[in-house]
């Protein structure tokens, strides 16, 4: 059974990094990941504020948020 | 062919949530991961700075740093 990962970005080289150093390299067998482009779906900063996420690029595992490097603070992407 | 992951930590619980979030979650056809206590092997707390590290904990994939969440400045460590 896999388990969703949520990778919260918003576009910046920051993010970019992170998504192809980490996001990328989850293990298949365990994880589904999902790539989420805050710029572009807006519509789903609300679903990240609430999992705990305050910057982005960030992964959101089993509840558990992991701040990766700092891109761009969330306020800033609700503006 | 694998390449090293290294997860830098300093025991913190912040350090152990991503230990085994992340560092455990990474594809083990791809990466061998390398977990270093710096609380343990301060010998390593000099190639940590020079490989970017600013604090733990950190994981360095092919010369890329990723800060995850914060648990301690490395300055702490050098202490």
């Amino acid at each position: 059974m896999s388990t969703t990962a949520t990778f919260y970005h918003a576009g910046c080289p920051v993010c970019v990094a992170a998504e192809q150093g980490l996001a990328e390299s989850l293990d298949p067998a365990k994880f589904k990941v999902d790539i989420v482009h805050l710029g572009q779906e807006k519509s789903r900063v609300e679903e990240a504020e609430r999992a705990g996420v305050k910057s982005v690029p960030a992964m959101v595992i089993g509840g558990q948020v992991y701040h990766i490097n700092h891109g761009a603070d969330l306020a800033a992407l609700k503006a």
